[in-house]
């Protein structure tokens, strides 16, 4: 045994001593070293492996230790004799098998959609502009604080604890953190038999459409929504009523009476973001008592309300146990570990225990102590400000983008927070073609196909997601995906005719703006006013309160309207045409396209 | 803030620092500091506390990064005032629920038996004998070892590996090690793309059940068998096909040949523990491909064999794709994470895949990368070594200690391993009774009742499990079981007749017993043979080859049979009054119950 049989491998995440020991158990139990072997004194294999004896002899240690190896006086270290025993090796094995009549097509009884949602391209990380919702840059995991949490709970002694806790209970320490530490913040107060821990979110509602669902009961959701969800309540055979969404979330009409559950998300509502006001909430609530039903409250996302805060869950304004709360430790987490729990009346959560027992067993004990503790440290708070703060700040500047770039139309669904925005593609764009061109630019947006009820339906629809995107990538990619909205609208978009008797000169733009006020609505259906003092200063105005304000210079210049904001639109200066049809105003740009439309007043002082 | 408001708690598992922290943030958080108050300074608190400065000083520094706390120039440290924000408080929320006209009853569609097995008392580990399977005592967790491959698994980089890995996709590492090191012992091969990892061995029953199951699809299980594995097919509506078990495990007749699918647990039958011999497997494999069957392998406690060696698992035999293996790691390991996993037919786990994904997601890649750095590092071999070894030991007391007492009958289902036996109570104690009566005792075994179809039905048979009782109590147990039964026997037990013409005296018994044979079989039905010489000396052979061999000294003494062995029957010596009738002889305790009977040879030496 002159030459080395085993080899480090350089960019491994093991110890040296770790990875000789594991080299030398693969070699034994594949054969490469026979039972009773003779093995490399430990100064040889060092010497081979160029790393310290040391380290070798201490691998050598453990294995001795574990049986593997066993040393012989003054001759050496053998591989040990009955360490293959009890093993079965390959041969007799078929090496390939033909499948049986190969039809698994009639053995399959439950068959589920190939791919309820849309799927990202596998490559999506080398795109330069992935607006993705769902998947998140590995640089939002809170790895030294998740190591922490994990360590400790190691240190812990669970696993005596876990032989007397009643099987099937939850880590009692978990289920305190979850009451102390979150429930709180959404102004839930339930007692520990009202809590069960599930393998995150999903999972938690299959349980509860295993429990609650079968052909007899009438289950809403909402359209658009979820396909998995949809996917995943169709299996139960219920009877899926499709129920249409509005600025304020699901709609709620006598329709929705006829349902016997009703599942919601009243926080960011998927896909369109929109978040549930108190008044329908309360709505939602008063329907279900008067018609006796169930309410399942999906909390997707209660964290990102970025203008103002977050409502109350609808569960905390329930005085009959209805609505049944669901939610979970964030998705980014999702690498460590899946942590989601049902919040709902003692009889239900009994129920649900025993079927999460037949189904998966008890959530791992040192899981959930992991997940107690980084709550219990803080982590979790100061993790979840930090994610609030960099997907609010992505999420304003995609707004800031969409208003800036992609004028000319409202958006359909204002939102207050969330990680997505829901836009409509002009009309006569196709979406799917949009999307599909898009990509083709390193554009990845997702097209509402799959969102609506009934395979296919669009409503021209798409969004854009802020959970991969780095922030100063999102206004690049919202111009370039505007430059191609301008490409495929083509002779669709309206340009300025040249001949147009409303197309003003240089003297009749400084007549008309100076002292003007300019009224029309952002992106966001925002009103916004506009004044151009006669000095040149300009004063703008935006939001239902004024909340946002900022103040710039207008002038005049070869017949264009020229401006520069402090801070609006990038403090970038501006220069466009101008027609003015009665108090219709638009402006263009000098290569033609329109820009926005809105309504002048003139000041008096000028009309004399 | 003069007096100390938090407390250190001296048997915690967190570093004091950690501690500081986690009751700062909890008093933060519940009110107690509102937002702008005055912290005590580190000082005043390290007194307080009693600890160093600095640790108070550090858990400090962290609150300020963690933006809880902020210093002010030259006044202190004060609790932030937004440390609130986005938080709801209790107020408002109701403290009590009632339900919704209590009629959870008609709204949940699927019910679960309350307790499908059989539930050991809260307090089990507080009885001496515990003869228990499926619980195990902490100190068989491999505690040092899974910390190493938990430490290693999060230093790696998965979160960045999970972001690109196809979402559904199982971590590479674990695949392989379950093909190099796990399915080779079974002597099955299998691709990546045959392999699912699901949360146990359970999880991957079910999605199977859910797949290839309804109310069209006629299952066959074990009877006896497993109450959770009934419970788990009858919700998928299937039809049960409750198929008898003999010695060698599930029996096949014509009556399988009408099952479309076939559950089995040929390893070790649960609950009887038996082997399937590897000609059953063969038929059963024959008569699958004969009537186009599929068969799913539960390859329970596969490790457990302590006579011989394991068998091949049928899957290895398996030539047409019908079997779909399930095994995972041991059930030991649970409180530190579920892993089991199915193999099987591409097809099949494509379609199992996409379930999972509703069902639970991904299993943690950092619990599956833990496992496969459990395995690689050999962790897993030794493990496995040392439980086996421990199991054997603790099931050869078990055999050992129920030969020597609960003797008068066989047992009727011999085992070559597992971690329970499977006993005869005897016909006139009902096995119910017996349980009740034993636990009273201190002694816990489990009754057959659950293990039949039909509920409650009971065949009069015990389970004795050894995956909790150390092994030095085991014949302690036992010796008070078999006194129970004694007790509960009363009238009903044969005892000697002291007029029984066949009573031999102290002279007939030399005469009789010098150079005779007696014949005789074991508990577990081994043929066994005792040669009693003329000089005193005494051999004894069990088992079909002898292979169990004993010698001991017998002599008469007051008209009693009197013998000792070196090895058997705990070497101790014994003695017996002694009837013969015929050939046929029978031994009793001096307080004349009956000890065991069998057949005396005479030599023909002696009879002249």
């Amino acid at each position: 045994m002159s030459e080395a049989i085993i080899y480090l491998e350089p960019d491994s995440t093991l110890s040296l001593q770790s990875q000789i020991r594991q080299k030398l158990i693969d070699a034994i139990l594949k054969g490469a070293f026979p039972p009773g072997s003779r093995l490399p004194s430990s100064r040889k294999l060092a010497e081979q492996l160029q790393v310290a004896r040391n380290t070798v002899v201490l691998a050598y240690e453990q294995l001795l230790g574990e049986g593997f190896i066993e040393s012989r006086e003054r001759s050496g270290i053998f591989v040990s004799g009955n360490v293959l025993d009890g093993r079965i090796g390959y041969d007799g094995a078929p090496s390939s098998l033909q499948e049986p009549g190969g039809n698994w097509r009639d053995r399959i009884r439950l068959r589920l959609d190939r791919r309820p949602g849309f799927q990202w391209p596998q490559d999506w990380q080398q795109h330069p502009f992935p607006f993705i919702e769902g998947h998140f840059d590995a640089s939002l995991y809170p790895t030294a604080q998740w190591r922490e949490a994990s360590r400790l709970a190691l240190g812990a002694r669970l696993v005596q604890e876990s032989t007397v806790t009643e099987s099937g209970a939850d880590d009692p320490m978990l289920l305190e953190q979850i009451r102390t530490k979150m429930l709180p913040r959404r102004g839930i107060v339930a007692s520990p038999d009202q809590i069960l821990i599930t393998l995150g979110e999903r999972n938690a509602l299959y349980i509860l459409s295993r429990l609650l669902m079968d052909a007899d009961v009438r289950v809403a959701m909402e359209d658009p929504g979820s396909p998995v969800l949809r996917q995943l309540l169709q299996q139960t055979g219920a009877r899926l009523m499709a129920q249409p969404v509005d600025e304020c979330g699901m709609v709620i009409n006598s329709r929705l009476q006829r349902a016997q559950v009703i599942h919601v998300t009243p926080s960011h509502q998927v896909p369109t973001a929109v978040t549930m006001p108190n008044e329908r909430r309360q709505a939602l609530l008063a329907q279900a008592n008067q018609h006796d039903q169930l309410i399942i409250e999906d909390d997707y996302e209660h964290e990102h309300n970025y203008l103002g805060n977050p409502h109350p869950a609808v569960r905390s304004m329930d005085t009959e146990n209805r609505v049944i709360y669901v939610s979970g430790l964030p998705k980014v987490l999702a690498p460590g570990l899946r942590i989601g729990f049902i919040v709902a009346a003692p009889e239900l959560i009994r129920e649900a225990r025993r079927l999460r027992q037949m189904m998966v067993g008890r959530p791992s004990l040192i899981n959930q102590r992991t997940a107690a503790l980084f709550l219990s440290l803080g982590h979790y708070d100061s993790f979840m400000n930090r994610l609030h703060k960099t997907m609010g700040e992505r999420w304003d500047a995609l707004r800031q983008a969409l208003n800036h770039y992609h004028r000319g139309h409202e958006i359909n669904h204002p939102t207050v927070g969330g990680t997505a925005l829901w836009v409509e593609s002009p009309s006569h764009i196709d979406v799917n073609t949009l999307v599909a061109e898009a990509a083709r630019r390193g554009i990845l947006i997702e097209p509402d196909t799959h969102y609506y009820s009934g395979r296919g339906r669009s409503r021209n629809y798409f969004r854009m997601g802020v959970t991969s995107i780095p922030k100063d990538r999102i206004r690049d990619g919202v111009q370039q995906l505007e430059q191609l909205i301008q490409k495929l609208s083509g002779e669709r978009l309206e340009r300025l005719d040249s001949q147009d008797p409303g197309l003003l000169d240089g003297d009749a733009l400084q007549q008309l703006l100076s002292g003007a006020t300019i009224r029309y609505k952002t992106f966001y259906r925002d009103p916004c006013t506009i004044k151009l003092k006669s000095d040149g200063r300009m004063l703008g105005r935006a939001g239902y309160a004024d909340e946002d304000r900022d103040e710039g210079r207008w002038w005049v210049e070869d017949d264009l309207y020229c401006r520069q904001w402090r801070h609006w639109s990038y403090g970038e200066p501006g220069a466009y045409r101008v027609t003015v049809h009665g108090d219709h105003i638009r402006w263009w740009r000098t290569s033609g396209e329109l820009v926005d439309s809105a309504i002048i007043e003139r000041s008096d002082a000028k009309l004399d």
